[in-house]
């Protein structure tokens, strides 16, 4: 396979920063995504945002004019749920988030409870009414033997009006600081389990897969992490990031998603 | 002076662990407090737990037979109300806290404050109300600059039925994970601002006093980093440490806090 971008068979895509900012498409990406599809290539989605469901971000992308199925998008409840039943099955789920999060996972099946007693697993995610009964219910089921899980670590998440918002980060520290109990499994970039079960939908080998995404920190350095090629896009949070850490510098830089077909 | 904890001019004295277990005081302590008193030592009663003012800790331990002013007491808002008239006059605080705290700042005349642009102090205690509008706007407001000041950073604390509850640690975790911004100042032990008003209220040095408490980590650490002589009473949280790290040995060790007599 020649180094080439387009010598792949999959493309595994962020969506914040790299197909669309706030309510609004990314320039070429609509048509870049088109391109790919007409030559055969296989595409996955990949976003930390806990708080929508697959088929919600499938409706706003379509709104954009782009076409995606719910199907071809991994998001932390997706990942969350598979995660869990692979990992917990029949456990259950304390779950401090917020939007569909505890919806899924309860019409995926999964038994969320807030009896520290019985909880086995508590999955952290967004979430803007965290309060200290959640921290207390936390805290409680951990010091039981619960696993602590969160479905991404960032900061801060920008809001309504681009506003900085604390994020699942603050929260896992609190849970962090009072339990004495590190954080066991985070599912979203940059850990490695989103980009394994992409890897076992698609059936390929990391090698024949480019993951194409705007956040050194977190696609990036999980494309490293589970050794799959990375491009990053200069349309998002790196826009203005130069020079690159060595530990998080792709295979390609392009100022845009189009610049694939440009090289 | 020669080596024999009577030989003191002044005693600080940790309260829970040594005064009193929950609602008991602890054996011994009434007795030797008089005695103390009648051998012309002079005391001051220092306490992490901001939740209640100095009269209302004073009414607890006349309940058990102790009696003291609240003039000995030295709790986190008395520490804070001075801290802050000394550091920051005038400047808008808010305050992450419960119980008596907030009322304690006010009617001692300090600015209460939630407008993150106004703010220019974010005071951070035990606070079981604790949720995610106060976590954004002491984010807001650090990020616009305020100071971040807490009354202690103790990971838990001992609730009713001695079950144990999160404590304001979990809560500045939070807030230096969200904001990335370290505690500017911790006023409680072992921080040394406690043990500085302390010897500022009885004008004295630290070598003339004796500070006496039941945990290592907390009381015995700030009389080490005031240079105060120390006395650890193994009656509350150290009953069944061994051995103690080298950084919180004390100068004397005591089963309870009578043996002062013993010696």
């Amino acid at each position: 396979m020649s180094d080439h971008p387009l010598n792949y068979t999959a493309y595994l895509i962020d969506l914040d920063g790299t197909v669309y900012l706030g309510k609004q498409a990314l320039p070429t990406v609509r048509e870049t995504l088109q391109k790919l599809r007409k030559l055969g290539k296989r595409l996955l989605f990949l976003t930390n945002d806990a708080s929508r469901r697959r088929e919600k971000i499938a409706a706003k992308l379509l709104n954009m004019g782009i076409e995606v199925a719910p199907q071809e998008i991994l998001n932390p409840s997706y990942i969350a749920i598979h995660y869990l039943y692979q990992h917990f099955p029949g456990a259950p789920v304390f779950v401090i988030g917020e939007g569909d999060l505890a919806d899924e996972l309860s019409q995926a099946g999964l038994q969320l409870c807030d009896d520290p007693a019985r909880i086995r697993v508590v999955l952290v995610s967004t979430d803007h009414r965290f309060n200290y009964r959640k921290l207390k219910i936390a805290f409680d089921a951990i010091r039981h033997g619960a696993a602590f899980l969160a479905t991404n670590a960032d900061r801060t998440y920008p809001g309504q009006n681009g506003e900085e918002m604390p994020d699942t980060g603050a929260i896992i520290a609190a849970i962090e600081a009072c339990t004495a109990h590190p954080l066991d499994v985070l599912l979203g970039k940059p850990a490695t389990t989103m980009a394994e079960l992409a890897l076992e939908i698609l059936a390929l080998p990391a090698a024949e897969c480019l993951l194409i995404g705007d956040n050194p920190e977190t696609d990036i350095r999980m494309g490293h992490r589970a050794k799959i090629p990375t491009a990053l896009v200069r349309s998002g949070i790196a826009a203005n990031l130069n020079p690159l850490s060595e530990s998080d510098s792709p295979n390609y830089v392009f100022s845009q998603l189009g610049d694939i077909f440009k090289t």
